[in-house]
């Protein structure tokens, strides 16, 4: 507490402190980058001159339009140059930015809608039904419709709302952008994903978002002018917060309506992406790519991969064309990755299994966070031997504020000075953290655990399955039992019961899979799959 | 202003809102990096377990010796790794660093000792004597004085005073580092060089501190695990901020007493140094080292030069070596470099000379910085054009809190939202800051302003010149006139009148030296010339 005996005349002023906020970074790369590649989409390309000039324009159409200060602007638009745009002109007037995943049903988006108060909705027009449909559900005051037309994409405007396009046009060039008073302001409200129950509105803070920027930087291996590849849609944690990364390096954002194996093949030989982020269904996508989807190219793409450990063969193919996999962790209310599987360069002599092996650990705090770290239900570290389980806890400044008008919620979920992830895991001795299995996703089988990820380990590593998830299917004699369902390759198979043999193989009896079930996953926006869907199912068998 | 319209609940809390202070950085990489060499000194290498360790015991043992929260420590050590440690020792304690220049006068330093009132004092067996006559000259209470000994390097301990490994000792390998509860919190008190009057106390805050690392990252073009040679002193801007930086990448400190070519181009050669910041005069030690002393390397040393424009001749030598080097400028008042010379690749096809001339700008404001510009005497900005002059101003959470005991000064200097650099300077038309001058270096000679600068860099380019500083000349017919310090490099010379006459076929009358004298100059421990003792004897030629 380093509070010497005369302060007198040491306090803050405008000179000497300065809100934290992304904002400033494109304030900044206007100024420093003016010519770089800022956005890039089909024949959209603007420089960081143009983005600044274009954010600005929204920004003051906004106002124009009676958006105020802490007035909520809700999107519904894929990763395009509107959408990032909205990162910015959004808080830029002030306004706090709610990406709704445009996957959604009409009810949830409605029910977004009302519970976050939107008062302007910006809408892709090939989503524009749903969000006509979600507003016209809503009682009250009802927000105003936007549409984002894409006729480059064959989604030109209906002609039934104003269009985005024109909105820049209403407003100024020389508007004078609203920075935050106070770093602690809302930035953007999230809502999660509701596996269970409705989705609950989660509150950044543009501290959080700025120090999210300058630690991802450094675990990327970032240097200036890197290009990055928007596959993580912007409505999940705001991509991970990386569209207000990319101007404090000069970076480019190529944007991309559809995100298939030829499109993300095609960006990394065409625009020389040189990072992106995705789920492990996106790296199975690589991994999987036909033959005539796939392009060569000279340099090392960066990624990031998150939202459940990607399985080690995975991992050992994708490595060898030409993709360096670093695996992240965080939620919704960590504003994405706050971990990584951090490298050490005295792994490369091992052998690639065992590199994929440790390649899958969630790894260790990222260079923003104060702590991240395995406790018990007391609150206390649990051994760092690679079996005992705790719960990860998480504490440090990309934490959210809370749960937008639900206090209860966040003081439950914020409580003993950590955030509680609700995801179970285990330390290894060098710290690296491992996750277990999410609370929910833990069978239980004869009083015995049964981590699902293990198992779907196991499977993945059959060279005929594509994708894997294992589920608790109840069962009179052991309470649950793990049940399989499985995707396939195209033009390869296997039978049930050779797949049991396989799985039993590496497993334990009691966590061999009882029953396997042979169709496609279903799986939210992110890529995530669709457990709860699974399990709902499983009961019915 | 984004407050929402419900913020129940969204309040700060320990998870989600951490004091941001470069002492976090340690406490990562002790758990992430703990094998990783950290400093390395002779037969000193320390991973960061150990480095983290002896931190911890210094600030275990500094408490016991009665230091409190806000107490000063004032530290007198070379670059070694004690200096290194006190860095986060000191503050781990809830105190204040306070490093002094080991090359000052006893006045000075016990004017320092008296004025930050400083209860312990660190200081090298080189330095030791200094530190008693200082500690004897005071008043009242004295600090404790601990001696760093360095047996490696000759300077055995006197034993007259506790010694600094046994101290370490004293402290406990558990204690539990004081983190400040506020960022507002005082981090560290630098004393300015003083060219005039007594040394102003600049104050750090932790936040400041915290920014300046991550942001010199991105601008440095760093990645995991660089070597850092430590050749800026740590008593000048804690050299600026490095040692607090390169725990966040896993990074050595490499340490060295004293500076030479030999010494630099065998740290490069045989520790790998990748990275190191010097003043222009590193720069000529470097281009103009003996044969004999130059080594080869394969990798390419980033540099950063700063405290004055190093001369356009200087920079195209010494890429072709090896060297990429970038401008950056700051002063102790914002923590070191705050601008950087950010180079466009548009501009590698210029040629050589051209480009040195850009690469001695000044530039744009680094990544952390909130906006440093040029502005006239109304604070309104001035022209881009490369010609009107103004003051460089600069807002940013790297800005001291103030000087200490100085409200009167610190109100001065920190009105108008900016801090007030006293440099004068244009900006070009893509933004880029050029220093013309320190304002108290312009020479006004029959009512023209000559920039110092631009008349040292006509001199320097001429092959016989080492290293030249002019100043004015009081003049009874004009004023001032410019009167040039000049010294020659080995074994090649240059008269008087040939020096004038190569001045003149590239400058206006007016701004040709009148007078040239060849000597040595007198130069600040970290290079920088003296020139108020030149313009001091200038006015008695």
């Amino acid at each position: 507490m380093g509070w010497m005996k005369d302060e007198t005349g040491l306090e803050k002023c405008a000179a000497n402190h300065v809100p934290l906020t992304p904002l400033s970074h494109l304030q900044r790369a206007a100024k420093v980058f003016p010519d770089k590649l800022a956005v890039s989409y089909g024949n959209h390309r603007t420089n960081y001159r143009d983005y600044h000039d274009r954010v600005t324009r929204l920004a003051s159409a906004l106002t124009q339009r009676g958006i105020r200060s802490g007035d909520v602007v809700a999107t519904m638009i894929p990763n395009l140059p509107a959408q990032a745009e909205a990162h910015f002109g959004v808080p830029a007037c002030g306004a706090v930015l709610n990406t709704i995943n445009t996957r959604l049903d009409v009810g949830t988006v409605s029910y977004i809608l009302d519970h976050g108060g939107a008062r302007l909705v910006l809408a892709d027009t090939q989503f524009i039904e749903l969000a006509e449909a979600a507003i016209a559900a809503l009682d009250g005051e009802k927000p105003q419709l936007i549409e984002v037309a894409d006729p480059q994409a064959g989604y030109p405007a209906t002609g039934r709302h104003p269009e985005y396009e024109d909105l820049l046009q209403e407003g100024h060039a020389d508007f004078r952008w609203m920075m935050p008073k106070d770093e602690w302001e809302s930035l953007a409200l999230n809502y999660t994903s509701g596996t269970t129950g409705r989705p609950k509105g989660v509150v950044y803070h543009h501290r959080g978002a700025y120090l999210m920027t300058l630690g991802t930087v450094i675990s990327w291996r970032m240097v200036l002018n890197p290009v990055f590849l928007a596959i993580v849609p912007l409505f999940h944690c705001n991509g991970w917060n990386h569209t207000w990364m990319m101007p404090v390096l000069g970076g480019t954002v190529v944007c991309c309506r559809d995100i298939s194996a030829k499109a993300i093949y095609d960006a990394i030989a065409d625009k020389g992406v040189t990072h992106f982020g995705g789920a492990p269904i996106v790296l199975n996508l690589i991994v999987n790519a036909k033959a005539e989807d796939r392009r060569t190219f000279d340099h090392q793409v960066e990624v990031f991969t998150a939202g459940a450990p990607p399985a080690p063969a995975t991992l050992a193919s994708i490595e060898t064309l030409g993709f360096n996999v670093t695996q992240v962790y965080g939620l919704t209310e960590t504003y994405g990755h706050i971990t990584e599987c951090l490298w050490d360069e005295t792994w490369d002599a091992l052998p690639q299994a065992e590199k994929a092996i440790i390649k899958a650990h969630q790894g260790v705090a990222m260079p923003m966070m104060e702590d991240v770290t395995v406790l018990d239900e007391n609150m206390q570290q649990v051994p760092m031997d690679g079996t005992t389980q705790g719960e990860i806890m998480i504490r440090g400044n990309p934490v959210m504020k809370g749960y937008f008008k639900n206090p209860k919620a966040t003081l439950k979920e914020l409580s003993g000075d950590y955030f509680h992830s609700g995801d179970l895991a285990v330390q290894h001795p060098n710290g690296y953290i491992q996750i277990a299995d999410r609370a929910k996703d833990i069978i239980i089988s004869g009083g015995e655990n049964i981590s699902s990820v293990e198992v779907e380990g196991v499977l993945m590593a059959h060279p005929a399955v594509s994708l894997c998830a294992v589920v608790a299917k109840p069962d009179d004699k052991w309470g649950e039992v793990p049940c399989a369902f499985v995707e396939l390759k195209d033009d390869v198979t296997v039978t049930h019961d050779a797949l049991i043999a396989h799985a039993r193989s590496s497993l334990a009896g009691f966590k061999t899979p009882k029953t396997i079930i042979f169709q496609e996953l279903p799986k939210t926006a992110t890529g995530k799959i669709q457990k709860f869907e699974l399990r709902t199912f499983a009961k019915t068998l």
